[in-house]
């Protein structure tokens, strides 16, 4: 393997052989290539894509590159994950893991801690008091055998080729390309060990992917990446044009998921959680069709299982459920509409926003974020507001913050006509 | 400037404002932007290339990484200048110079020291014995006040930015695009101070460029650059099919150039070199028509002044101008048609194969150059040969080099059907 040589072929769009993608990756990991080569190389896969062969090899020597969690294998049972591109509001995780796991399949996920917005899955679980995130492979192995069900941080010790062309990615204008972020994503689920997979990519404004056809095209590539690696994976494509649920925010988004496993939480946040789960159990060891599975999470969120379920998991992991002890931040605010009319749009960027200048997210990575801050948008999509009637609760930390979180806010509302309906499942790939 | 979003910009096919770009040269210089974004970047070049506006941005930041040469500032009076993009037994400068001189105008040229795989104009003036190459900046200018003429070793504090952008581009597969070749040539000429210049881009199998429409983009490109930075510059497209005379090694051309400037030179190198000097002279201070300078080019070529010019300047750079006593390899062999009939093709690649393989040229930086080694190419395209009749000489170190090169050399000879005449001048662009 000639590393500038690799570098021509692929600017000039011939297919590089997967034996020498993989030699090169291995050689990057080992600092036998240099930064500057992998970013001639990232360019020009920006710019050229990698096919179906080329996007496995790669994902294959990423895998390859550190250790790998065999989770089913050792619970010889078929365990489900579930991974998101990431969305303003999306506490789904939270959610459909308990669920999953009342209806008997076992649900394990390892999550990476990233820059967001508004906090990624970590950063919601450790708004729970005691709740510890960090556990060791085997403790994490364990759970999942024992409780059914663990989220916790990705071991610094998987897919240390990702963690380094993902750095690399992020300075070197390299990040939106399909198969580098299928190759990036897969990885980590292949290497995590679980068998079975909902992937929910997420599509509009609040999202990285910004047409249903390019969501489509990196939900194929992973679907194929998943196959090859012999894990079944299932693609929603789901609309991000405004937040999932109404709270955005780490612990206000831990209250609405417990709401919406005690029954009453948001309709979108529950439809989501309902058609991933019966997915993933369509998907496990439970040999369920899609009606009996559907039916059978509809119960768990019905009799009071699924709660249970996370009540379980959080303990597990150290954490105390109970939502009364979830942080509060010192000032809430109500934001009233100012006009009558129907809300036409909440724009997701634009809400992101506000959760991030109200500090609960990050944008480096060693930011600290505040757990109890954050935007619940009581009004959405659809709904009809009269004037003066509260659209919006703003959590802040003083009332300086939430002066200037409440303008904002009301631009990111949008009141007019009565809008069309949209749906939010754009697409299931199956 | 912030790098990692210049660098995404150039990606989607913006303009770079030329601020924003000079800042990211001058940074990269400093070290303050690191290898891997500059790669990212020059790859987003490759694919997008760079506006003329983007193009001159980049050649004047390149430009103010340095020191420059006030050549015809301190002299006070238009020195000319002549670059090639490179091709096989180019040896034009050593008898353009002296013509050039011996015509009135004075003609000063820093050149670089580059791989090639038959040397670069240096390696053959340093085959003559004595020959000092570095000279310093003062030295260099004292030379073309008073002997009219000089090629010196470019300073090494000219340029900084091309000589790092340079070995980046050959590790990044980023070598081969056009406004990234013309802001490396047109800074070191802008950079050297002449005020007028001819630029001869190659176009064929040996050389850089493959096609004619390729090489006069080039062209363009850098004719563009001078005008904007006050250097009339004039471009000659010529063929680089076949070697450029009979002679490929350097103390071989470097007799080839003597003989020319003595009036027995092949015609293609004559042919060269006559119109290569009438476009200098009109652009010197001469202020001389095509016909006029012409007349004065072919006049010193047949006075003895250009051959007087050329053993001055040798002379003042240390050398011993006698051909005689330039170095000779062991063995001269001739290598004999097999057959008869018109010679259609001497491929200049393959020729420069057997040169690079006897030793003539250098792989590798640190390479030492033979430079008694090498080939001559007796016949030529459209020459009639008879079986057993020599169409070239080897000139190699030992039997078993000579043997291998036999062969191979034999190889690059296309026999056939008498060809179409072809120009060796294909354009010149004013």
């Amino acid at each position: 393997m000639h590393a500038t040589d690799l570098i021509e072929r692929k600017r000039n769009g011939d297919e590089i052989p997967a034996a020498e993608l993989r030699e090169f990756v291995a050689a990057y990991v080992r600092d036998e290539v240099p930064d500057y080569q992998a970013a001639a190389l990232l360019m020009a896969i920006w710019f050229r894509g990698l096919s179906p062969a080329e996007t496995f090899a790669l994902t294959e020597a990423m895998v390859a590159s550190g250790e790998t969690v065999e989770l089913s294998v050792q619970l010889g049972v078929r365990v489900v994950d579930k991974h998101s591109t990431g969305g303003v509001g999306d506490k789904t995780t939270l959610a459909l893991g308990p669920v999953v796991a009342a209806c008997g399949a076992p649900f394990g996920k390892m999550s990476g801690r990233g820059l967001g917005h508004t906090g990624g899955t970590l950063d919601k679980l450790e708004s729970i008091p005691g709740f510890r995130a960090e556990l060791s492979t085997p403790e994490f192995i364990e759970q999942v055998r024992e409780v059914g069900l663990a989220v916790v941080g990705q071991s610094a010790d998987l897919v240390p080729a990702d963690r380094k062309l993902y750095a690399l990615r992020g300075v070197t204008a390299t990040v939106d390309e399909n198969s580098l972020i299928a190759a990036s994503i897969m990885s980590k689920k292949i290497a995590g060990g679980a068998s079975a997979l909902v992937l929910d990519v997420k599509v509009g404004a609040g999202a990285f992917m910004r047409t249903v056809e390019d969501a489509r095209q990196l939900a194929e590539a992973m679907r194929r990446l998943g196959m090859e690696a012999g894990i079944d994976v299932v693609c929603l494509i789901t609309d991000m044009e405004q937040p999932l649920g109404r709270a955005v925010g780490n612990a206000l988004e831990v209250r609405e998921a417990y709401e919406t496993l005690a029954g009453s939480g948001p309709p979108d946040l529950r439809e989501l959680v309902i058609v991933s789960a019966t997915q993933l159990l369509v998907l496990s060891d439970l040999g369920l069709d899609e009606g009996a599975a559907q039916e059978r999470v509809i119960t768990s969120l019905a009799d009071g299982s699924a709660l249970e379920s996370y009540e379980r998991w959080i303990r597990a992991q150290g954490g105390d459920p109970d939502p009364a002890l979830l942080p509060r931040a010192n000032v809430a605010r109500e934001v009233r509409a100012q006009g009558a009319g129907f809300v036409r749009e909440v724009r997701a960027r634009e809400v992101a926003g506000v959760a991030m200048a109200l500090g609960a997210g990050r944008e480096r990575k060693d930011d600290k974020v505040d757990h109890a801050v954050g935007v619940v948008c009581r009004a959405k999509r659809g709904d009809r507001v009269e004037p003066g009637e509260p659209v919006a609760e703003i959590h802040a930390r003083d009332e300086v913050a939430a002066e200037a979180a409440e303008k904002a806010l009301l631009a990111a509302y949008e009141i007019g006509a009565e809008p069309e309906p949209r749906p939010l499942v754009l697409d299931i790939i199956r």
